[in-house]
């Protein structure tokens, strides 16, 4: 790759993360599909989050995971998103620049406040999120740095930055942007929800501004609106430069150009919390790429950085990426 | 294809199966290493007859048990293989024609009786196996019968069959008077410890005579010694027209040509035995080629008859396979 300032500039919600243990029931009572994300207003989370024990509250956020997670590995983020000028917006903001990620985004100048995360974990280590977007919604084409996104390898967008309204044409302003420097583009499909509620326009940033994909197999289905994977597989064969599918304990299965690679999970050591497990698979994949290396070491490494998030209560890593990638690796 | 009087010719070794249980113990006081097949000596299969209690015996052999499950599909299907002159042979031979399977290969003028396998079913459903070649070491070019070949779709051919040493003369004539007469020619790596004894010349026929190879994930990454199942399926990629890599529980994995498809296991009701599973495997699999279905259906097929034979004691069906697909594949 020429060289770029950053390795990866993540575009997302700015969200701080709550966190609370759930039974199966609680979440069937309050009508809550598990393993996915919905959308919910100010008051529902004021209602929700009265209801619940929060155990942890950090900043969150799938793209600022990501790049968080690729700051531990040891390279070179930046960030663009909205919070707001408040106590929640100045955590966030204390967290990212903690792990030396460039964070310059101007703050949110109307009411609403930083975006909040109501994460239940269920018994099974599975996460529903229910989301209040909050100053995310002010999002939109002013807040793009266009020299940060040419100056940066990887722009990498989040599904679901597609829930806010404006922030639609922030993205593909930063699609733009990065192609026009030779630069390439990563979307991760963040949700099979998400997927459903903006399939065609996914499936056109997929066909039109995408070079490399992640979606878990309920994304990549939904998407396609197939009932197997491999039917998901064989659509998406052809469509972006690199597809990264993960499939839980199944593995993952990567595309690149002609290849395609299977690989198997990475031996858990335990399951706690999958909150931010697909975040830190896209930083320890996007780590390998730009450091040259193999799209099955990409792989494996964006699956040992998972593992560990996987491991334990939270979605950021806890222990040295950099350490346990060069250990397991070999 | 253009037409045909048989779906598939198998060639390989005619044996009659002898099943017994036994602990994991047995097998480590034998030194037999589970989920492989060893060669013995008349001496050594009368001795560990006399020290198992067999449950079961009837015919099998690998690519006779494809082709029996094949006729059970409803397919047409021939045999080429060596039995003796004697009680054991008989009882093969009744067998092989109460399926309507095709079978005039003559029967070995030399004093080694029927060929055995024993069988050893540990409590977790694999099979270890001892086989005593005995008459199958006869097996020469003079048995191919052409025409025979000519007549098949495809010719199988076990790689079981790479042990006795004059078959492989015959193995090698059958591909290439299979190939002169525009039919395929299909190869089952048949077992680890058979991939490592004929190594080279397996990959020899991988790549100058072998149109469609099966191999399980031991056999795949034994034949290109390699430490995963990713590094074996780009190894093979591009080697032969169509590879069925099975994988157990983890599905399995098909090329054909350019395409790569990544199918999940059929779920299995009852694991009992998985004697036969991979022969099954590849009569369904032929069901589905010869019958003009999908790759991808081609592969479930397979799954699905392999998983009624894994269902219970013993390598061949016991119910209508035809009847099975017909319902799972809807």
């Amino acid at each position: 790759m020429p060289n770029a300032k950053y390795d990866v500039v993540g575009i997302g919600n700015a969200i701080v993360d709550v966190l609370a243990h759930a039974e199966d029931s609680f979440l069937k009572s309050h009508g809550l599909v598990k393993g996915t994300m919905s959308l919910i207003n100010s008051q529902a989370a004021d209602k929700l989050y009265e209801e619940i024990e929060p155990t942890l509250e950090c900043s969150g956020g799938s793209a600022a995971n990501s790049i968080a997670a690729l700051a531990v590995l040891g390279g070179r983020g930046a960030f663009i998103g909205k919070v707001c000028d408040d106590k929640l917006g100045a955590i966030f903001r204390k967290d990212i620049a903690a792990l030396g990620i460039v964070f310059n985004s101007t703050p949110s100048r109307y009411s609403a406040s930083t975006a909040r995360c109501l994460i239940l974990v269920t018994p099974d280590a599975q996460r529903t999120m229910q989301t209040y977007l909050g100053a995310c919604v002010e999002l939109g084409p002013d807040d793009i740095d266009e020299n940060l996104i040419a100056d940066s390898h990887i722009t990498y967008l989040e599904g679901y930055l597609w829930d806010p309204p404006k922030a639609k044409e922030a993205f593909v302003k930063a699609a733009v942007v990065a192609r026009k420097a030779g630069r390439k583009v990563a979307l991760s499909l963040s949700d099979p929800l998400c997927v459903a509620r903006h399939r065609d326009d996914f499936i056109d940033l997929v066909d039109n501004h995408v070079d490399i994909l992640f979606a878990n197999e309920a994304e990549i289905t939904s998407l396609y609106q197939v009932s197997n994977f491999d039917a998901a597989l064989q659509k998406v064969r052809g469509h972006c430069e690199i597809a990264a599918l993960t499939r839980s304990a199944k593995g993952a299965v990567l595309i690149s150009g002609d290849e395609v690679h299977v690989l198997d999970a990475e031996p858990l050591e335990k399951v706690v919390d999958t909150t931010g497990a697909g975040d830190a698979y896209a930083a320890g994949f996007f780590y390998g790429l730009v450091n040259g290396k193999s799209i099955y070491d990409c792989g494996r490494i964006g699956a040992i950085a998972a593992a560990e998030v996987i491991g334990h209560f939270g979605a950021r890593p806890e222990v040295s990426l950099a350490k346990l990638v060069a250990k397991k690796l070999g």
